[in-house]
């Protein structure tokens, strides 16, 4: 029987890593040369295994191994790095599965029972213009074009520009759409990017979902005061009462599971001299649970407003983003669990809390699963991101295991 | 009998905001042309009373009328304000003591029983250089030449060349202290610039002392961590340890009287998808007392540390600057009170949060003592910095009272 060969998979991220970063890590940003190189680099490897390849109009790259049956198991990741970025992140989730169509490819002489596509999506990370998920949200039917074609990179370089420049017209991005006609399942590994899997010392482990997000920008708004002359009882101390919650806002995370930061906190005058007048913090709050979110979001709203009104301080908020909690499909979190089992004995089921392309496809009516593979330091978008070989091994095993198991189950879903 | 006109000072005083400020508030910052313009607006008013005046060694403006002794009792003001400042702050101090010079002149045929001076003192603000009573400190023998050298302003202008340019030789400033050999007493007043009198809905008080000042940056270490991926055990959150100790920093205020304040909060990375790693705030802890300061100090420093230790991260402390208690002189006190019940009825003791000319006097060992007058909005260093004009008035009177009492009480020192 033919088997995959992790080795290679090892051999091919460290040729990528030769080819696309340097001493201060990965530099595949999607829409600069180097991503463009990247994905070049990845064709020349497609064509040499005899697969039709094509880029959809979002341009997400798309190899097809034609099956007895049209519909279709789909297996993805993205080439794009952040900048200075991890060698794993998101080319580990491409090379795998790229390992694993070759031993399909090999096992069924080209033709397997069910159709197998290995998509590259284009720019997950949304690093340079802030839009993540740019090219499955395309795919999966949520991408307007209207509301990203302004924005700008940091050199003021517009999307919609550095898209045309890469073959995409932003505006016929939703007919990548197309793609998805005949997805019966989508898989992706992925490094987790967190301490889960490293504390428990398990090389693998299945995503149930991702996490739903809130994110807002709390802008709490007191009075300026001299620190000198002002008593304690006279002030109106913003800050202090964006402090008084913060404790609370973790409290309720506690209770409710999930997970919250306050991630940034803004003090203005913010000089040595003066009470603070205003005081801007962001808040993200993410939860696998719709209701849990729901809760989350609601009981720090009443905090905000409790310690406000405490503080003789007024609250206000602003929505930054959200997205609901994306849940995988319970069959294949099942295979998933063999697939690891079988893989290194034990498995283990989280949540995600970064968002992956695997959301838009659940989002999409997809049924989808993720594999994590540990990160070590549980750190990525960072050169130092790291896994041990033997896992990156494992994972490459599992997820191939794992494509077996859902060809199967795809099969017996067809009508 | 002669009378002060303080009908006289409110007009000196719009006379004034007419050739130095604009719509945005007063531009008299220290060492420039706004400020040297004030400087030979107020010569004039001085020549025209035929008293000798000089500039000394540290830009001090020294009037000096002799009298039947050469003890001297010392009137100050700063002519000096912040950019955008108001009409009051330093400027009501230096004409109402012209205004008490005037009448004493009058009175004693031009020979009063002691010798009379009033001062107008450079750079009481620090408004450029970040280096406030610079002048005073100076004539009070704590100015060190080699420490304020290299500051520069915004622009790059060293304080060394600034000064220069007003006839100043900073290495020469320290010479200033000839001009306290004979000083008996020194007397200010000042707007409050904090709310006390207002809400005592008083127009005058007797200033007890400047509180001494503890300034410090707290810096607070964890570690960066994803927002989504990272359980909330796992967290070493740098915010949330300053943010739980923020509150316990003004309870131990309430406990021990004086005031504290965290005026600014910097968060890096500063982003909403990661934990804070690093965490600054600045504390800035006042009190009248010694003893009460210490304990102010030492308490912060023990509550940050349990929160750090709590929190799993680091907290280091770093001086920012840093200035002992003054407290005034006691007969003094009680003669302000008297010329205050004398003026308005009724008088009140308070505090002074902010710092003024009138500590470097004390720290010299000169008796010293403070009049405040109401601010209105409790407000300063600001456009609409404001006093009522029967208060302005008032002051102007109860200043000169106290004048006539501390020349008394001069007199009967002297050996």
């Amino acid at each position: 029987m033919p088997q995959v060969d992790p080795r290679r998979t090892i051999a091919e991220l460290q040729e990528l890593r030769a080819l696309t970063a340097d001493d201060d890590g990965a530099w595949r940003v999607a829409w600069t040369d180097t991503w463009l190189q990247s994905r070049r680099w990845l064709r020349e490897k497609l064509d040499a295994l005899g697969v039709e390849t094509h880029d959809d109009a979002a341009g997400n790259l798309w190899s097809t191994l034609r099956g007895e049956s049209d519909r279709e198991l789909l297996i993805g990741g993205h080439m794009d790095s952040v900048p200075g970025g991890g060698w794993l992140d998101g080319s580990l989730n491409t090379l795998a599965g790229l390992e694993s169509l070759r031993r399909i490819a090999e096992q069924y002489d080209g033709r397997p029972p069910v159709t197998v596509r290995l998509v590259d999506w284009a720019d997950e990370e949304g690093a340079r213009f802030g839009r993540s998920l740019l090219g499955s949200s395309a795919a999966g039917g949520t991408l307007v074009p209207d509301e990203e074609r302004d924005r700008t990179d940091k050199d003021g370089v517009r999307l919609e520009d550095a898209l045309r420049r890469c073959g995409v017209e932003l505006d016929h991005a939703p007919q990548a759409n197309a793609e998805l006609e005949r997805a019966a399942a989508y898989l992706e590994l992925h490094i987790e990017q967190g301490p889960v899997l490293l504390d428990l010392d398990l090389p693998l482990g299945v995503v149930l979902g991702t996490f739903g997000v809130e994110r807002h920008a709390l802008a709490f708004r007191g009075q300026a005061a001299h620190s000198g002359s002002t008593p304690m009882d006279r002030r109106r101390d913003a800050f202090l009462a964006a402090a008084r919650m913060s404790p609370e806002i973790y409290a309720i995370t506690q209770r409710h599971g999930g997970v919250s930061t306050i991630g940034s906190c803004v003090t203005r005058p913010g000089i040595v001299t003066s009470v603070v007048a205003e005081c801007d913090i962001t808040l993200d709050q993410r939860h696998l649970g719709a209701e849990g979110l729901a809760t989350l979001l609601r009981e720090a709203r009443e905090a905000s407003e409790r310690f406000a009104a405490e503080g003789d301080v007024e609250v206000a908020w602003s929505e930054l983003w959200r997205i609901e909690p994306f849940t995988f499909h319970g069959e294949l979190i099942e295979l998933a669990d063999e697939a690891i089992r079988e893989t290194v004995g034990v498995s283990h089921r989280l949540p995600s809390g970064p968002l992956h392309d695997a959301a838009e496809m659940a989002r999409a009516g997809v049924p989808t699963v993720m594999l994590f593979v540990q990160s070590l330091h549980g750190i990525s978008h960072n050169k130092i991101e790291d896994t041990k070989l033997e896992h990156i091994e494992a994972s490459v095993i599992a997820l191939d295991r794992l494509a077996e198991k859902a060809m199967a189950w795809v099969g017996r879903q067809g009508g």
